[in-house]
This record gives C-alpha cells, sequence and structure tokens, in this order.
C-alpha cells in the first residue's frame, strides 16, 4: 500500500500545495445514478447492497467511472454501528434509517458495549479492502462513520428527525445516562475507525448530521467532546502516510472556532457559512471542505457552472480546499449537471493555485 | 390608546433600562394549553379560529390570564397574506400549513398583487383591535408576519419542508422571478404590519422561518433584502410611542452582524446561538430576544430553572434581553413547566437589571 498516484484530496486536507482544488461529493454513490439504481435492485435492498463487499465496491468505483472525482468513499451507511450493536437498523421504503429495537430503558444503555469491528463489522472492512484493490491506488479512499451523537438520536429516537423530544429529555434530565451511551459510542467510533484505517481507508470522515440542533452549550458537552475523544484515539498515521480526518457538523456554522481546535484536520461545511469567512476564521488551523448547494444540481449545467465559480472565489488563492456539496446529493440531480461540476472546478481551480 | 402599565418588553426591545427580564413565547397560545383546543373545537379548525376576531381575542388571552407574561402576540398565522392573495390555505390534519394553489406559472407570479389589509385581511385587524380593548393597556400586543422569503417558500412549494427545490431551482435558474415574487411580498407584509401598527399592535415580529435554508449570499440577496424593505416602510412610531420591530431568522445565527443591521430594533436568536457571543457582536446595536431550547419546557420545573438561569445568566447583566424561547412552544408541553419557567425569570432576573 503507498501512497495515491493523484495524492491531491490528501494534500488539500493538510493544506499543503495543489495543482487544483480537489472534488468529491458527499453521497457521490446514490440514487441519482442509474447504474446504482441497477446495482441496488440486483442486491434486492439497501442494507443487502452495503452488506455485499462485492456489491458496495461496484456502487462505490461507479461515480469514479463517470465523473473526474479526487477520491472514493466506501459505499455504506452512518449507522451500521448501532445495528452491529443489535438495533436493528432497516429502512421503510420512501423514509429516513430506523430502528427496530431503539434504546428505551436505562438497562439497555448500561448494558451497552462497543462492538469489536472486525467480528461485527467485517463487511465494511472487507469491502473497504476490496475498493482499495480496485482502485489500484489512482486516487485516495475515504472512510466514515456517524458521531457518537448523531449515532445517540438515532438509537433514542428509532428515527432521524427534526424534534429529537426523547434525545433532549434525557440530555437535560438525565445526563448521565446519555453521557454513559456517548461513551460507549466513543469507542465503538474510534474503533470502527482505526479499524477502517488498518483496512486501507486514506482519510476518515466523521458525520455530526444531528449536532446542529443542540444548544452551542449541549452542542459543545454532548456532541464535541465526544468528537473530540474518537479524534484523539484515531491513527493519525498508517502505513507511513498521515492519514487526515475531516469533521462535518451540519448546521454547525456558529460553533467553527470549537470544531476546528477538535483535533480533526479538515472541517466540513455546509452552504450558509461563507467560506470566505471561515477560512479568515480558522484557515490557520484546518482545511475547508464544502459547500456548494445541492440544490444547484437541480438546475443547468451554466447555471452549475457559475455557482462553482462563486464557491471557489469564495475560497480564494490557496491551498486548503476541497470542494464538495453542504451536504449529500438529492436523489433528483442529473448526472450531467455533475459531470458539469467536477469538470468546472477541475478547469477554473488552477488559477487559484 | 397609550402606553401599556407594564412596558417592560418595549423598553427592553429599545435597550431602556428594566426592573427585571421581560417573557414572551413564541406560539404561547396553543395547543399545549386544554383551554385553548376547547376553543379551537368551538370554532371547527384552525383557520376558523383565526378568522373569528372574537375567538382569536379569546385564545390571544388565555396564556396570560394563566401566567405573569409581559406581551400579548395576536393569535393568527404566519401565511394570512398568501391566503389573502387567493393561494388557499389550508390545514391537513397533523400536517404544516399547505396551499391549494401554490405558483406554478410565471403568469401567476407576473399577476401576482399585493392585497389591501383593510379589505382583505381586515379580520387580523379587528382582532388585534379587538385584544387591544381587551387588554386594557395592561401589557403590549405584539403583531406579526411571515417574512417575504418565507412566504414565497410556502407560495412555490405548496407547503413548508426541508428541502425547497422549487423556490431553490427557481433562485438559480430564474432569480428575475424571485425578486419578482418578493417584491410583490415586501410591499404586501410592509402595509400588512402598518395596518396591525393602524389597529394597536404595539411592536411588531417578522418571522424568517425558512430564510436558514439559504446559502450566505442566497440570504442576502433573496430573504434579507427584503426584510429590509419591509422594516424601511415600517412605521416605527403610532400614537406617539415607538414601535419597536423585531427580526427572527431561525438558522441565521451566523448572519448576526448583517441581520443586526437590517434596521430592526431586536434580534430574535434560536438556542443554537451564544446570547453572551450575539451581545459582545451585536449588542450595542439591537435587543436580543431568545433563546430557551424548546425541548427544556418537555422536562420538569427544576430542570427548567436550572436552564433558564443558564439563560438569563449568558446574556449577563444590563438591558436589552427579552426572554423567549429559540423557536415555538411545543403542543406537548406541561403547561406547569411554562408557569415554572415565566416565574423563575421573574424572580431570577431583577439581580441582572
Amino acid at each position: 500500500m503507498s501512497k495515491p498516484r493523484n495524492d491531491t484530496l490528501l494534500r488539500a486536507l493538510m493544506r499543503q500545495p495543489t495543482p487544483y482544488t480537489p472534488i468529491w461529493l458527499m453521497r457521490q454513490a446514490g440514487r441519482y445514478l442509474p447504474e446504482y439504481n441497477q446495482t441496488r435492485a440486483r442486491a434486492g435492498d439497501f442494507l443487502a447492497l452495503c452488506r455485499s463487499p462485492d456489491l458496495a465496491t461496484e456502487v462505490t468505483l461507479q461515480p469514479l467511472a463517470r465523473f473526474r472525482l479526487d477520491a472514493a468513499i466506501v459505499f455504506s451507511d452512518i449507522l451500521t454501528i448501532p445495528d452491529a450493536m443489535g438495533l436493528g437498523l432497516y429502512f421503510a421504503e420512501g423514509e429516513g434509517p430506523k430502528f427496530e429495537r431503539p434504546l428505551r430503558e436505562e438497562w439497555e444503555i448500561r448494558d451497552l458495549r462497543a462492538p469489536d469491528p472486525y467480528s461485527h463489522l467485517s463487511y465494511v472492512l472487507d469491502a473497504v479492502s476490496q475498493v482499495r484493490r480496485a482502485l489500484d491506488n489512482s486516487v485516495p479512499l475515504i472512510g466514515f462513520s456517524g458521531s457518537p451523537f448523531t449515532l445517540a438520536c438515532y438509537m433514542i429516537e428509532g428515527e432521524g428527525g427534526t424534534e429529537f423530544a426523547r434525545v433532549k429529555r434525557m440530555l437535560y434530565q438525565r445526563p448521565d445516562l446519555l453521557h454513559a451511551l456517548l461513551r460507549v459510542n466513543a469507542q465503538a467510533v474510534s474503533a470502527y475507525l482505526n479499524a477502517q484505517i488498518e483496512s486501507g481507508a486514506q482519510a476518515v470522515m466523521i458525520f455530526d448530521t444531528w449536532g446542529g440542533a443542540l444548544s452551542h452549550r449541549g452542542y459543545a458537552e454532548f456532541s464535541l467532546r465526544y468528537t473530540e475523544q474518537v479524534l484523539s484515539e484515531l491513527k493519525h498515521e498508517h502505513a507511513g502516510e498521515r492519514v487526515p480526518a475531516i469533521m462535518f457538523t451540519k448546521g454547525g456554522g456558529a460553533w467553527l472556532e470549537q470544531i476546528s481546535a477538535s483535533g480533526c484536520d479538515a472541517v466540513g461545511l455546509d452552504w450558509s457559512v461563507s467560506l470566505a469567512a471561515a477560512r479568515a476564521q480558522v484557515g490557520s488551523r484546518v482545511a475547508l471542505q464544502g459547500n456548494l448547494d445541492p440544490a444547484v444540481l437541480l438546475t443547468e449545467p451554466e447555471v452549475v457552472r457559475r455557482e462553482a465559480a462563486r464557491v471557489l472565489d469564495d475560497f480564494g488563492a490557496g491551498s486548503g480546499h476541497v470542494f464538495n456539496l453542504g451536504h449529500g446529493i438529492s436523489q433528483h440531480t442529473p448526472p450531467e449537471n455533475v459531470a458539469a461540476l467536477v469538470e468546472a472546478v477541475r478547469e477554473m481551480s488552477p488559477r487559484y493555485h
């Protein structure tokens, strides 16, 4: 295992000079691609697709075959850990992920243990190694996990949402119990990400999808603190190479200062934040990843090009920018708009370097 | 018409000294109150309740009879304007507001006119005057409207949501058309708020519920700009008294600087923002309203008290704070927790003044 021939992403994440701005897209292997839908139909459903290293490898590579992307991200779900803990992940048609057995009793939380990724999540690790072999050192492979708090949201509520009444009630009334759960989740996430690194992931990303639902105070105490713990336990080097870590809190624009001091190499930003303002605030400490509004990809190539130029211009000249969306790509995205985006960034970004 | 005997809210909104921190709660007349549900059942449904000045007055006063609140807010909906434009507001059971005839064609937008509030929204103005009479100058009455952009979201999508694919497509592909719609909305909102002021509203609030879904750039161009237009056309004085304006953008924590320069007297904050940080940033220019997480009210009086103390402490000593939630009160809130909150703020806040 050695450095990928195209190491633009890794260099940008470490704020080293690159000839252009690297680009990859959250959820780049997904339902907007007809070939993805075909493979998924062959698998039966989304979870069967995640659990088959062969098929997961296939869909991971699909967007790279179409577009000149600078990274692959292993096809998986942010909720594999609670599923491995026995909570029973499932997807109801047309809805988000749910758990059959959400945590309802104190003893259920007290009994929870971090799963050994090598025995309970080997299907993800197998997919990671298989994708690495298939990539043949062309571009780097990103591994990922949900954050301890985001996992806890789904584990307690049984599903995602916007209110989080159960989680918040626990947070305010039984913070000790929520902390107990978050400690286990943090152990589980760091063990899981380290196993992905051992299996070949060359960068890792932590998705804190629901951290933005917390108060400024709650975010520091119940989300950031445990992500920091994960980051402190990560293998930041493997096989002689630095493994950069990206942290993304959707809706976390007001907390950039704290996030950038968490021990990550790069911070993912949604589109509510100006890259220029974020760079002025924390750009000397971390790289920035983002932040095109995914709705731009619902328009037409000309508009995509104009808006991509605005994002590049917002960050400005210099290293430390990874182009991405501010959220996962919409399933209604026409693939030709993604092609236009990737080409626009490749064509227009060199002048900033 | 003269100054209310309890003018604490008005003074705080103008950053004048007050003996304690005034408190009111977004959606304080609502489904968490059994007496509200009884009146609503008598009305038939939510819209019938809004449209009856007698019943709207009744529910506006209900929370004031129970709790020592420092303001009343007229019972109405943020979407009365597009309803008056003929789009057909309705509420499907268990869902948010929807429109029967959302704007789908260019000519529908080009044909749109700002409704005269005195002929098409007289039921709201009647409720405002009737509530003022019933209040008998005890506490001030707040009038309100949705922001031009938030109205546009519902008018184009036909409902609320989180993706706003249609609005965003228009924003990126046909900004001219969205601007045309927003110009009409801004005229409508300022005429509507001015009519509420003429009818007796002593402060007004603009709810920008969906502005937070925009990019930093889109927010400035498509939301803030039109709210600024509304603010510039408002009657800031009526019957010899200053009528302060509060602006609330849910999820707008990253744009405080711009919002505070918009011409409003006070900025509403959700719970993601620290009041101390916001005050340091813009507190010399505007008052701040907020920002307890409404989920705190789902717990128990002791927790409510502790968290209320934290909010007061976060703002710190001095004038210019109006205590409120960071979002509307949840229908699952036990009224005794609201009682505990209002008493806690009244009891604990004098030491900060």
